[in-house]
């Protein structure tokens, strides 16, 4: 029963509020502080989980380790504003003009931290539910990511804090609102390649060992290999050579060295351990055939995860639908994000707004998104709870 | 014979002087100024035929336009120092020790430039010839190339001065004094490749077009081909990638653009054109197969050519053997010469002496080789007289 006391939360001014706060990485600018000021008030229970130089906050309403314990993840963290010149607004401005809101952080994600605070203000005042309702929000998710969601996680489990379902509120729709949701990512990992042959002049190649057909043979075989052909849930895997460089600027010697980048999304037919087993034994070959060195050094992003079809993905997605009438693809597209540290805690899923323009100059959102994004996290908690 | 009132010139204390003169391209350094003092002396005509920033002298003995005029083509301009603290003498010092002259340039050429005026100088004073002796030597042999003996042949065509034969005194010797001549060089030629595909974000590869497989791939191709086994008087054609550069930090990122460097020396079973279009087709090809764009720049820095043997080089092997009892292969290995302007004007080859040390630090030459060197020298005279 609405608290005449407490007016709605209005999800677009608290988004205006946010993008005013130039929080970028690893910047708190303010953002976190407005955001627990709003949440104390309504009975959250707040602590700021800081590590590094990066501050990130943890609220929960409810009562702790209860086991219907429903968490939303975000970031107020915003990527640089990039050419500020090309900006036709003040990136940090949160100008209105045209039923757009316009500003750093408008889509990726200050709006969706808006909307699901927003919605569990008023979800926790208006119906208090039985169970908790948790909001684990990071300032570092643009960045390193090292002491941002994890260092929640973390700290979480040092306190006996636990999510039984997460929602992470990045922007998932490629064009229309509604239309996609995501249950999972690829994992991502990175390759740098060098290859080592044996300096020598242009004229006398016999004497020299160029490594740059080695690293072309390489990366040919590397880029022209079908890793899959996708999985159940998801798209193919996919290598890409990032970058070759040599920067040998004498036409008439051959280099001692080149080196290559290659960078693999790749779904659940594979794991970083597979892949790299793959990979040193195409360079073993290549360089075997060559008879250069290749060395290769491999960071892992992250593992591909998947959440499966289930309770989890149906309520957010029958919430979508009554919300917007779209159903929302269960994708697995699209680059990392921090639900692959979720994942190891509890199902999770992602689900936010129109992405289009982020990290983009003159990012924006529409303000009507902001509202029905609201409704459809609202909706969520209430369906959660019932 | 001999004129007692000349004494024979010495063509190591030449050397020595001439090694004195800092003559690092285009600084003519006194090195010519005293050619053409000792060539005057002994009768020859002189004239400095600069260009640009270059200084060359031709010096001619006898009759223009003879039908019998043998030419002897020479640089005195040396590479820099390099790494001076490097060296254990003075690099222009012209120190003798150990049976040795050391310097830069004491094999690279200055001791050839003098085993020839040596002989020359002795050889019109001895037994003046029925025809004309021709030193054509150059300032930037070492450097671009375009003002030096291009630009002696180009005044030589424009004053009807001509040689009916020509010999480059370039080391030609790998390790012993004797061993080889050269009756011509493979050719040159460089191509600078841009692939240019569209930029795009490593996780969605399909809406990008990635420049670097393609590169890899044309790179490959060209490395892995056999351009011939080889021809009669010419070793096999190479192909040497000798940078593949793209620039891109973000392993995030596809780029646009990638670029290769491919320098190829080539024998008479090509010539830059067969050699180019070869080039735009295989790139023609990937471009194709990989839908990027591949533009290509060529410069081509010399044709093969070829002195077949004959008269000319029977000539140079019987002398060479005469003084040394080596015969010497004829060859046509190794980097460019300025043979290669000289033999569109008439028959050309070379031969002098051991050249391990070019271009080193510690350069350096064994002083009986200059005496050798010049004592060949003069017996060409003879005998090309006889
Ligand atoms: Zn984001
Ligand atoms: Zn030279």
């Amino acid at each position: 029963m609405p608290n005449p006391t407490h007016p709605p939360v209005d999800p677009a001014k608290l988004t205006a509020q946010l993008i005013r706060c130039a929080s970028v990485t690893p910047t708190e600018g303010g953002a976190l502080v407005l955001l627990q000021q709003l949440l104390e008030g309504a009975g959250f229970t707040c602590t700021r989980v800081d590590r590094g130089e990066v501050a990130n906050l943890f609220a929960r309403w409810g009562t702790k380790g209860h086991a219907r314990s429903f968490g939303f993840n975000g970031h107020t963290d915003v990527v640089p504003v990039g050419d500020q010149a090309a900006w036709t607004v003040p990136p940090f401005g949160a100008v209105e003009k045209d039923g757009m809101l316009w500003g750093r952080g408008a889509t990726d994600m200050k709006s969706g931290v808006a909307a699901f605070a927003a919605a569990a203000v008023d979800f926790v005042r208006n119906t208090p539910p039985d169970g908790a309702v948790i909001l684990a929000i990071t300032g570092d998710e643009e960045g390193d990511a090292v002491d941002g969601t994890v260092a929640l996680l973390d700290w979480m489990q040092t306190e006996d804090e636990a999510m039984s379902a997460c929602l992470v509120g990045e922007p998932t729709c490629p064009n229309h609102m509604g239309e996609m949701m995501k249950i999972g990512r690829r994992g991502s990992m990175t390759a740098w390649v060098t290859v080592t042959g044996v300096q020598g002049h242009s004229a006398y190649p016999h004497r020299a060992k160029n490594p740059l057909p080695a690293i072309a043979r390489l990366m040919d075989r590397l880029s022209s290999h079908e890793l899959d052909s996708g999985t159940d849930h998801f798209d193919p895997s996919t290598l890409a050579v990032v970058t070759i460089d040599t920067g040998n600027p004498a036409t008439n010697v051959i280099p001692a060295r080149s080196t290559a980048t290659v960078n693999i999304r790749f779904n659940d037919a594979h794991s970083s351990t597979t892949l790299t087993d793959w990979l040193k034994a195409e360079a073993d070959r290549v360089a075997a055939d060559f008879g250069v060195e290749i060395t290769m050094k491999i960071k892992v992003s992250g593992e591909s995860f998947l959440t499966p079809p289930g309770a989890l993905s149906d309520l957010v997605a029958k919430s979508v639908e009554a919300e917007t009438g779209v159903t929302p693809v269960l994708s697995t597209s699209g680059g990392t994000s921090d639900a692959r540290f979720v994942q190891h805690h509890c199902p999770v899923v992602e689900f936010g707004l129109v992405g289009k323009t982020m990290h983009q100059v003159d990012e924006r959102v529409e303000v009507a998104q902001i509202h029905q994004l609201k409704a459809i996290y609202a909706r969520i908690l209430h369906d959660y709870f019932a």
